[in-house]
């Protein structure tokens, strides 16, 4: 196993490599496609399960809707067609024919679509079509509908997760009576992904709402969740969207009031996505690999024998199944790797690569003295543990290393939100990397201006309480000098 | 609540507005592409859960491939492309711009990709591709690999679940050293289907091989278990595929032997898709609507509060707030319906509709002598319930309908085998409905001859042993006296 380019070296290569060597994904020969592979899309399916558990809480209910849009849909709503049409999949034709002058098959010239289909970027025009014939009155709200789908945007320059033409994403998209509980939806999806994130991710998150510029193509305004990777570069790591009534209004869909009035719905659309990913791999992980929380491993305990074969070998390997044994029934996910063809100091490294959170090894003298060798993969420390009681302590070591990853990226992500107010500090405090907290004189103009500039946008304008990086409190624009209302949070960002 | 039409008087049309009419799919704008409703995915949901757990068991990992794929990989294995690619959605584009001379979008031609990309119909060309790069030693071996998606065949005449142009799927698509392994899989996971169908979906099926002229593109046998609806037309349930070492050649994937040769890799795939929606609809539901096994219903059992108001409604609700409790803590998936803008009879009928195996509804009488008054969905048999011990009560009940609904349909494929030994009987059993028992001289030429004039194909050749239909003896063929080994399975089919 080669070993992998360190961080310092070149985070983006580090990134790329640990992605493949790791198991996770891989690209196609499919331009912007990737490959998830079998580990990969394991951490995956657990966050579509805790995710998906957090939704059906708060009252919502999957659906699906069809991958192809017509071309016309689209351009119902002015913002949306704007955002979404220049990066789109279009379907031409339904047909292949063999090619009359060669081996292969070409496009059958007369099947051609009278209106193109477009692969779906997003799906609120063809949802809220769909919800014109089943919302008419006040009973039929509110709709609290998500979809776990596929959705392509063709994108010119991609990365692994990051950046996909086709990535997997849940989508909801909900229909109200009253902008207050549309906006109260918006806000409480928002609250469920930080929570998702911190909880179950380790991964701390800025929540805000986003500029007008940075809004979602049709929204009245878009909330975020941001997060800070290791090379100080912010991540957008999930959206919540107050529509307003404007798919209502693209699509006619009204209700008929408790008091015999008619309507526009109010709307709200939210999702995150295999960005995800991304995300999780660079707020935890090493130059050895990946660095899983507990909560996500699809493994989070592996234990591999040490014997020579002959009469060790059934001493220990009794001993591993066992351990097996027990911690499975205390319901941890555990592997036990007995793999003969493998040395263990090549699977100590590929569990190591992999993130498994805790290895645990049992050698003829462990079996003996009823030890095991533990080693956790966060801090890579080793201790030798007893194995009378070893299901508890395992439970609690996880728990700890879940709770000990998110407090060390959260400090991570304090120590690196810089408040600044004079353009030089700003510069300088961007380029030692991180969140820069300025103030910033509202206009889309000075906006523009920075990020031509800097390559910084804005981040988000971020809530006001308990955790805010900076209280609300008036000042001047760190470029222009024309007063603000308050900071707003700028980085680059992937 | 308009009734629906009865089975007797139009099948076809009896299907179209349960589906539809219970929430469980709709046609969209797009051609032949669904809608699958919230009620409705959640049934597909718990579908997949019990497959998906099945699959894990016996050793099954998921992972995701691109949803395009290069239009040449379809001519890589040459019965393939015969069999897929005239139904393809085809991407020629990748971008739409401003129509110059209107209001909406048109094609960017300048977007034009260099070469087409397929809407996947079926994934073995991009998987094979990519395994190519996972597969060089008897070490990477078995691979064995799950994948849920959605797929595209663009379908003329399409029904709600039954055929439409996109669906959703599973796609199994495994690797393996040998081929006696390879066969083996596609054999375990047919049983894997069978039972799937038979202790979830309540579905008894038939076991057996396709004909070679009904065996899916590009494998060397394909394996199938049919069902048989309630109208006497025959369904494939679910196929697995032995591909032998077609897609291997193709794609040329080798791997080293253990003694150091090198050899091409046999392969597997097999599939269900939401097609099982239409058999599961087919096989239980009667006149008022749907009839759900309790294994998959969404809710289980619901709650109707029957009061009047005042003070009888705190007392009938405390009950119901109770029972709920107790239901759920039994592990019963259970629905407290408390709306007060709909009458109890619209629910009784909603929920007949939507085939919730248990109706338990509690007045102000029930709740003060200590009842339930329970309704069962499948015989429509009403009791009167004592509280004390209910939840033990209703799982037990949960429990004999699941069997009930199996041995009835069970019952009513028994009865609708029949075997035939002349051209006028067979042409008569086909009539009245249901599988033909047959012998067969082995031709295409005889089998595509009776399709052709009966409209029934040969739907498998059973497996041999027990619980088959007809043990296997030699005979004369129905058509042409020619001589048979054995007798096969015909059928009109959906």
């Amino acid at each position: 196993m080669a070993k992998l380019t360190s961080r310092d070296q070149d985070y983006s290569k580090w990134y790329n490599e640990l992605v493949v060597d790791a198991d996770l994904a891989q690209h196609s020969d499919v331009k912007g496609c990737m490959v998830i592979k079998p580990y990969g899309f394991a951490i995956w399916e657990r966050m579509k399960e805790v995710l998906d558990a957090k939704f059906k809480e708060t009252g919502h209910v999957n659906a699906y809707f069809p991958l192809l849009i017509p071309k016309s849909y689209l351009s119902r709503e002015a913002a949306h067609v704007e955002g979404f049409a220049k990066e789109c999949a279009v379907v031409t034709h339904y047909r292949l024919k063999n090619d009359p002058d060669g081996a292969g098959v070409v496009v059958d010239p007369d099947a051609k679509l009278e209106e193109e289909l477009i692969i779906r970027p997003t799906s609120e025009t063809i949802i809220w079509k769909t919800y014109k014939n089943w919302i008419q009155s006040y009973r039929d709200l509110p709709l609290l509908v998500n979809q776990w789908a596929n959705v392509v945007r063709w994108e010119m320059r991609t990365r692994l997760f990051l950046r996909t033409t086709e990535f997997l994403w849940q989508e909801g998209h909900t229909a109200h009576a009253t902008k207050d509980e549309a906006v109260a939806e918006a806000e409480q999806m928002l609250r469920v992904y930080a929570e998702f994130a911190e909880g179950t991710l380790a991964m701390p998150v800025i929540q805000g709402v986003k500029t007008a510029s940075e809004r979602f193509a049709g929204a009245l305004n878009t909330y975020c969740i941001e997060a800070l990777m290791q090379d100080g570069k912010a991540l957008q790591a999930g959206t919540s969207h107050f529509l307003g009534q404007n798919f209502a209004r693209a699509f006619d869909v009204t209700f008929a009031t408790k008091d015999g009035g008619k309507e526009h719905v109010w709307a709200t659309s939210w999702g995150v996505s295999t960005r995800l990913m991304g995300a999780l791999i660079m707020t935890h992980s090493d130059d050895l690999g990946l660095v899983l929380p507990p909560e996500l491993a699809p493994i989070q305990a592996v234990i591999v024998p040490i014997h020579k074969g002959g009469e060790g070998e059934a001493v220990v390997m009794e001993r591993c199944n066992a351990l097996c044994d027990e911690l499975r029934a205390a319901g941890i996910r555990v592997k036990l790797d007995d793999d003969d063809t493998r040395r263990s100091g090549w699977k100590f490294a590929q569990y190591e690569l992999q993130g498994v959170p805790v290895r645990l090894a049992i050698g003829p003298r462990d079996a003996a003295g009823g030890t095991v060798e533990l080693a956790r993969r966060d801090t890579r420390e080793k201790s030798l543990v007893p194995f009378e009681g070893i299901a508890a302590h395992i439970t609690a070591l996880l728990s700890e290393i879940q709770s000990q990853l998110l407090s060390a990226s959260r400090q991570r992500l304090t120590d690196n939100i810089t408040e600044v107010d004079t353009w030089d500090e700003f510069t300088a405090a961007l380029d030692r990397g991180g969140f820069v907290s300025a103030h910033w004189d509202g206009t889309d103009e000075t906006e523009e201006w920075i990020k031509q500039k800097t390559k910084a946008t804005i981040r988000c304008i971020p809530f006001d309480g308990p955790g805010t990086p900076s209280p609300v409190a008036p000042g001047a624009c760190v470029k222009t000098g024309a007063p603000s209302e308050r900071r707003v949070l700028f980085a680059r960002a992937y």
